[in-house]
């Protein structure tokens, strides 16, 4: 029996996950091995472990099925979860739908997105292992925050470089992470080989994330130990701190009377956050279970699942990484700079790639435009501003919701919104004034 | 037994308080009418109704001790309430206090700041009484956006005079009335005789929310009754509709184990956020079941309460709004364009302004400068960046804080965290770079 008054599913700290979910010993097949990219042999921990946490690296390749949460990241974990699961009945309303929408709200993290869930460990692994300072990239500034206010909280250093399309239209963000206390360089920068060289190539460029990526591991690679790298999506040890956002999500539903959610849909850029918030209903449907179809939207701009080969690519510009069996749109692909910087990433995590291969997961691509009237849609129905990338989720799950008119047609949606948008209301601004292109130059 | 694991007390839906508090039957001393701006007679509910919807008018006389909150504005307030109260355990470490330090924290509302507490069922009244539009002002623009969400809630319209400083120097909060379908103009503005007025004789002035108000009221007024308008802060019933802070924090102390709070900081501007905290305690205190202390933290720029006056003045610059007995600095003082815009208003709430005066309520002042470093140290150990105007409450209670290190100093401080500051992080900007002056040109 569905619950018809509560509005959000909210669970106490003492029912927060103590456990991470690795879907790995539960997949049909085991995913493709990562290779070494000199070699192009398997990568072993040995490998990554220059550049990663040696127990990051770990997790990186580990086959058990549940790993223990430190004590030390459950307390910092604790200031925003569990996070709220809500029912979007006033959305539902505006919709005139039959089907129950629900969205899994990542937003209450002190930096606004899901991101906050795989930094607070990132930074604790390498703080027990003595690194001083950790090097990353950022899209639209939500990594680079997340890592930012993760390191402030261990002690560490923290530098970023951010995608010059959102370092410049995007400035909020970079105040953000230097409020908690992080250092931030526009990429491509010249502090780096690589980004020296893209400069000399394509001195206007946007940036990309794959860029990005190749300056911040170069800059870790050369720190002689003192640095590390750290990655916000795409890798298998960040999908698995995600899985926090679906465990909660199987135990909030049932109080809503749910028995389980029919589709989800969530954003996917790298693919960490609809892989955290699927993989645990993942496992209950692959062990009979439940009956759930899991769609990972992504902006149409940079279509790696709809329009890109399944083969290993490297997952930045300069080929610093391993080759990583996705779905890929090239590792030299500068997608436009719409404003989901999020999801400005010409690959997909190879766990994600993995399960949409194997038909397990479905995608589906949308234009910025369509994102936006969502997202407004959204704002005006439930109250709070969607991240740009968020949108793209809601946009599909809008559409699905608006063909389904009749009882019979009732189905138990769950959205994943990632994070909110106050920090990209410029893009909304654009979107209502009737400025925005479905390809932008921000 | 102080609990020293749980980080949040949450409460659930089915907790969340029925009914608003009105401490006026409480008081030792009945408050001082409002008075009639012509006659000075004491004013009426019928002197009010024509600016104000009638059940708004009626709750700004009542002596009743409880009203209920209608369903329709607790299915709204269920978006966000109950709202956390957090332990900031890491506060306490970084300032090696042995005080506990809780604050109850009301930016998980749609818009980030507890005003929507009071817009929702402002809107709500508005909507039930046949009025089409409501008309307001801003400062922050915290109050605007709440009332724009509140308005499109309800299928109103909303029309929006937002303080020139901060139109100018805080576009993401106009962006963010406009995403929820609010207009918004800057004032002064000549679209009214106040406005037109004022630019005539100070053409450069940043406004002022008295200024502001001044303009709102004549637009509704001379609507020919399709307008309302409506008042964020200072009047009896926004106070009453703040209670619902005070009141879910008397049930959420006892889950960290606390018996009381021994001192309760809050900024305060007009004072409906620090009122609707205190009251409830305050009820508490009165009847003998508690000894807290509390103080109201306003902005050393804006100093109404420290430095102001006792007297009755009007709330607005024309002289439009009754005469309030209040600590004011006059109807026509224009404070320094300091960030928190949201503290700039020359008076204070008649029933704070009241309990100041028998000596129930302190009063502090802080300059930006002190408030800022206080608000990067708690954005960096708790992960959350205050409003500016929550900063002034946050550095009275380090300041507190920082002078109880011996464990017999130990005492239970609740900070009213009324706001996050992601949308005045140009303002952290300058604080960082060292440019903020304790007065200071936005």
């Amino acid at each position: 029996m569905v619950d018809d008054t509560l509005v959000k599913a909210l669970l106490a700290e003492s029912e927060m996950p103590t456990q991470w979910y690795n879907i790995v010993p539960d997949l049909p097949e085991p995913p493709p091995p990562h290779l070494h990219p000199g070699t192009r042999g398997p990568l072993t921990v040995n490998d990554m472990a220059p550049i990663f946490a040696r127990a990051l690296c770990e997790q990186e390749f580990s086959t058990e099925r549940y790993v223990d949460i430190p004590e030390a990241v459950a307390e910092v974990y604790r200031i925003w979860r569990p996070s709220p699961l809500f029912r979007a009945r006033r959305l539902e309303k505006a919709l005139s739908t039959s089907a129950r929408i629900y969205y899994k709200y990542e937003g209450t993290s002190p930096i606004g997105s899901h991101k906050a869930n795989s930094s607070v460990p990132q930074a604790y692994y390498n703080s027990v292992e003595g690194v001083s300072r950790l090097t990353t990239e950022t899209g639209a500034g939500q990594w680079g925050s997340a890592l930012a206010f993760a390191c402030q909280v261990f002690g560490m250093g923290c530098e970023i470089w951010q995608v010059r399309a959102s370092y410049e239209g995007k400035p909020y963000r970079r105040m953000l992470m230097e409020t908690f206390g992080g250092t931030v360089h526009p990429s491509p920068s010249d502090l780096t080989e690589s980004g020296r060289a893209v400069l000399a190539a394509h001195p206007d460029t946007p940036g990309s994330l794959g860029m990005a990526v190749s300056e911040a591991i170069e800059a870790a690679a050369g720190s002689g130990g003192a640095a590390k790298y750290a990655l916000g999506s795409v890798l298998n040890h960040v999908v698995l701190h995600q899985s926090v956002i679906g465990e909660e999500v199987l135990r909030q539903l049932p109080m809503f009377g749910e028995e389980q959610a029919d589709v989800v849909y969530g954003c996917a850029g790298g693919g960490s956050n609809l892989a955290g918030l699927s993989f645990p209903l993942l496992r209950e449907k692959l062990a009979g279970h439940a009956d759930t179809r899991f769609v990972a939207v992504e902006p149409a701009a940079c279509p790696s699942l709809t329009q890109g080969r399944y083969e290993y690519d490297h997952g930045d510009v300069a080929g610093l990484t391993p080759l990583l069996k996705m779905y890929t749109l090239g590792q030299d692909f500068v997608p436009d700079p719409i404003h989901a910087g999020g999801l400005r990433y010409h690959g997909m995590s190879p766990l994600l790639s993995h399960t949409v291969n194997l038909g397990l997961v479905e995608a589906a691509a949308v234009g910025q435009q369509e994102a936006f009237e969502a997202g407004v849609l959204f704002a005006r129905a439930e109250g709070l501003v969607p991240a740009p990338e968020s949108c793209h989720a809601v946009a599909a799950a809008v559409a699905d919701a608006r063909s389904r008119t009749r009882p019979e047609d009732s189905v138990a949606m769950v959205i994943g919104l990632s994070g909110h948008g106050q920090l990209d209301l410029p893009a909304y601004q654009t979107y209502l004034s009737g400025d925005l292109a479905d390809t932008v130059r921000l």
